[in-house]
């Protein structure tokens, strides 16, 4: 299947409906709506849905006035992003049919949640995305594995259907590339990539501000939940392993959610001579889960095997029933093992 | 002045001479031993003089065998890099004079510390650079403002020359480039900064590792001070104002230096509702230095300017004598007032 092709079955279609995956992120939010307001400004009616209201710190983005968040039976166009009002002020079963439904950055049916039955409305579906797991899902579909971002795609698809770059739909894409590739620091940047970025720059985004929001923001909790584990912070054997925990306790003092703990085990791992760097996180009063991350050369897939776990060589985990103590010296030995 | 005319100069030299600014950062070192390769690849003899070791987080750079630290009536071979041996086993006045000497990244001579008097010892100076406040204090002046950073300059430099761009060339430019933007993320950041990049790239540099070394490696002092700092952090004025601590105490207890304080007055800033960060730093028994930072709207240079400092609209401060304690309300009435 060519973009091109895509590109013609969207000429055809007047109603579009756009779908991020669930817990959309910046290349899903980004994509969808830079394609939505570059259809809208080829004359078609777009609507994206979205599982769930958009994270705060993508509130800034153009076009989420385009945005609802899908009820099933409907969707609810009050408060698609926390704390702002959607532009559309009404939104029920009335809205369909579509003609057209594309989903982006979505790598199978699972991900579209409660709205795989929109998806399925209509026969005329798209699927665009770059995950090497796609199970290709719909009557159209576009993988390119090579795109760091759907973004990339996007910024293709808009380019061959000849509707012009501005700057809204440049600030959508520059968010999806640049979140989906960490900032252009990931090893999915490409020299494509880069070129891309180089053209929505020069189409007036904001650079520095777009950064600042998406790379910077933080909040209280979090904050407080990173001096927390800082505080938890072990470096033991030699200096090479890095050891940190989150109790239901700190979570609590800090006012932080599940979802915050997220690249805390990255804080142990990116100190000088640190090879693997643990987190255990308690679940609950008898789970606890482990994250696992090494530098250079141990294989922590290997260690998280032990514990019925997996993942990568360096990025791995598991569940364990018991307490942190339990656990910790365990893994502690079986690193120590590796380092010798 | 043209670069082409650079490039002559240099064509005609046989020992070439490369100088960062002292405290020599990413870009300083990174353009510096770029063009030392690029040079060394062009037959000539070339070597890096910098002020002061080389920061463990750039010891991956290659072409430091060039480099040399310069010592007052000589230089020192030894301990380039913190950990790391010069490829070079001897160094003395004898390797002067040279044909030419090129300072890079150098506002003004003060920039050069000792090494004036290595700059002074041949007329044929050249002083490429990015700053807006450069003096155009040699023979020879090339100043760039719109470069992003001075890799941006030695780039085209090295093209104009005709020597190819290898992976350790990109290598180097890239770090230089990477730094000087935040990663991409700083309003200096253009369009064509992105394309650099993307010629960079197509030469095969290992995107992530450079990355992760660059922008995400710590040391243990620097992760307990934020520890330290964090603990510090109150949340004042509606959760508009951000106030942090750094007590004599909390540096010695963590075993951080000075300069682990960069950076750690964003810690409030980033937080979300948050529109001016405070840091105060207790500099000894008597003085405190303040950070301020603000986000959009506060002009934290007028609220400096009041303490007898300065700085820009968005970062500024001030040195004060007297405890924390003592100017810390002081200090939130002035931003109290400007927040009504
Ligand atoms: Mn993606
Ligand atoms: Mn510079």
């Amino acid at each position: 299947m060519m973009l091109k092709e895509i590109a013609e079955k969207i000429s055809k279609a007047g109603k579009i409906a756009i779908l991020p995956h669930i817990s959309a992120d910046g290349d899903a939010l980004g994509s969808c709506l830079a394609l939505g307001l570059a259809l809208r400004k080829a004359g078609k009616d777009v609507a994206v849905f979205s599982e769930e209201e958009v994270p705060a710190v993508y509130g800034f983005l153009p076009g989420l006035d385009m945005l609802k968040v899908y009820k099933s039976g409907g969707c609810e166009a009050e408060e698609t992003v926390s704390g702002c009002k959607s532009g559309k002020d009404e939104c029920s079963m009335d809205i369909m049919p579509f003609d057209l439904v594309i989903a982006l950055d979505t790598g199978d049916m699972d991900r579209l949640g409660k709205r795989a039955a929109l998806f399925n409305s209509t026969e005329n579906t798209v699927n665009i995305d770059h995950h090497t797991t796609n199970t290709e899902f719909a009557a159209i579909n576009y993988v390119d594995v090579h795109a760091s971002a759907v973004g990339e795609i996007i910024y293709r698809l808009v380019e061959i259907m000849g509707i012009s770059l501005d700057r809204d739909i440049s600030t959508c894409l520059y968010v999806a590339i640049s979140t989906d590739t960490g900032g252009f620091r990931y090893s999915n940047t490409t020299s494509d990539t880069h070129r891309i970025a180089a053209n929505l720059v020069d189409r007036g985004i904001d650079v520095a501000a777009i950064s600042q929001r998406v790379f910077d923001s933080t909040s209280l909790p979090k904050v407080r939940l990173m001096g927390e584990v800082i505080n938890s912070l072990e470096l033991l054997q030699d200096g090479k392993v890095a050891f940190c925990a989150v109790t239901r306790e700190m979570l609590e003092k800090s006012g932080a959610k599940e979802e915050d703990c997220d690249g805390l085990v990255n804080i142990g791992r990116n100190i000088e001579g640190v090879e693997v760097s643990v987190l255990l996180k308690q679940l609950d009063h008898k789970l606890v889960k482990a994250n696992l991350r090494s530098k250079e050369y141990v294989d922590v897939a290997a260690i998280a095997n032990i514990f019925n776990g997996g993942g990568h060589k360096r990025a791995a985990g598991f569940t364990f029933e018991g307490q942190i103590d339990d656990i910790k010296n365990r893994i502690l030995d079986k690193i120590g093992e590796v380092l010798k």
